[in-house]
This record gives C-alpha cells, structure tokens and sequence, in this order.
C-alpha cells in the first residue's frame, strides 16, 4: 500500500464501508491481545448481573476498528497523526449472532499547508451510534 | 529460594499436597497466554455440542501446574531436567464452582552419581485421575 496522495482528496469524499463482524472468539482473542479481561467480555451471567443486556464488546477494539478503517483509507498505517473517540453505546455480542458494526467516514477538512486531512469516522451498529466524535488527522503523501 | 539439597532428600519423601483452584476466568487467561483459544475451553453451549460435559480447562495447563509443583519442592524452576505426562481425564470447570485440581507427589528414585531425583507426580480432580504416568527428573544441588 502506498499512502494517499494530498492531490487526490476533496473534502466530502467519504471512506469506503466497511463491516466488522465479532463474535464471542474475537472477544476472548481480544482479551488475551489486550489484557482487558473483565468478565463483560466474556461472561454473559457476568455482564448480566451487572446490568448489561448481555456481553458487550471491548470499547478499545471497537476503537481500533476505526482506525484499521482510517489506515486502510490513508494507504499507510503510519500516516495517522491523531484519532479520537467517545464510547456512546455498547456492541453487544449475542452469542448466535455476535455482532456487526459497520465504519464508514468522510474528509471534512484539507489543511493544503501540512497536506493534512481531517476525517469524521462513524461506527454504527444497528441503529447505534457506537463511537461518537471520532476524528482522525491523516498526513496525506 | 534455593535449590533443594541431594543430602536432604530420601525415596519415599511427599510432595506438599497443593490445590489448584481453576475458574473460567483462568481458562481465558490461559487462552489468551497459551494462544490455544479452542472454545472447548470457553464456551460451554460448544464444548457440549462436541460431547463434553461441561468447558474443560487446557490440558496443558493443569500439566503447567505439575511442573509448579515440582519447582516449589525443587526450590529452582531450573532444575527440572525432564517432566512428562498423559492427559488421562479431563478437568471439567463448572461455572459456579470452577474446579480444583489437588497436586502432591513422591520421591521414587535417587542417584548419587549424578545427584538427580526421579519424582511421580500426582494431579487429581474429585475422582478423577487428570494425569497419568506424570514423572518429573530433577538436578538436585
């Protein structure tokens, strides 16, 4: 992959969709990649006795997700300068169907000085908003 | 600690008795060290889909705890020459109660000339036999 050329992007261009798909494996890999093991992850008794409708994917890995789609827009890894996010809603993961989250975004700035790009990157799964303001800066090539 | 003494040890002599309390929460652990994220270990609904009752914990865990056993009375993790085993049975975790697997042993040959000790070592779970024929060499000092 070569990273994104400055030349090549207009503000309202929007990041191809993407859908990640996680099941109760992604969440015990995750937690053993993350170190993050609470049992909300993957216990659903657990997640259950505390309030949650049942376990709910890892904030962290829902982040990460979004910037995979963001590196993958930008052509290198390593071109993404800043990402943030808000955690608004959970992801649930049932255990017969696991979840969907789909990222998607656009380009709502080009600062022609750094050739650098600002992005705004939306997780949805269902009728939820998973991530709100999530903003990347990109160093476009 | 310090290595155990070749002076100080006859045939015959235990190993202090140890229990290994295992619960789900472990097995996650280990599937995330061990890598070995089979679901056996972590999804009960699946792992009674293959036929077991219940999740099992990793055989290669309950072997780890073994060769802790063997460390502790050893005084030095370095020297165990050789440890070996079968998996005879497997250890069910419950979700409730877990599962505890007792450890003990015995001393059941020594030979001056090198100042090795061959060890059984013993690892059950209720009833249950969990390793069979599980002999360890140690280097004494």
């Amino acid at each position: 992959m070569t990273r994104r050329a400055f030349a090549d992007v207009s503000v309202g261009d929007a990041l191809p969709e993407t859908t990640v798909h996680i099941t109760r494996a992604t969440l015990v890999q995750y937690a053993g990649a993350s170190l993050d093991r609470n049992p909300i992850h993957w216990d659903e008794r657990f997640a259950q006795s505390v309030g949650l409708p049942d376990v709910i994917a890892h904030g962290m890995f829902t982040m990460g997700a979004a910037a995979t789609t963001v590196e993958d827009w930008a052509g290198d890894a390593g071109a993404v300068v800043e990402l943030g996010t808000r955690f608004t809603k959970p992801v649930v993961v049932s255990y017969d169907e696991g979840a969907d989250v789909v990222y998607g975004g656009k380009v709502t700035a080009l600062d022609e000085q750094t050739r650098q790009a600002t992005l705004e990157v939306s997780a949805t799964c269902g009728e939820d908003k998973v991530l709100g303001r999530c903003t990347a800066r990109v160093q476009l090539a």
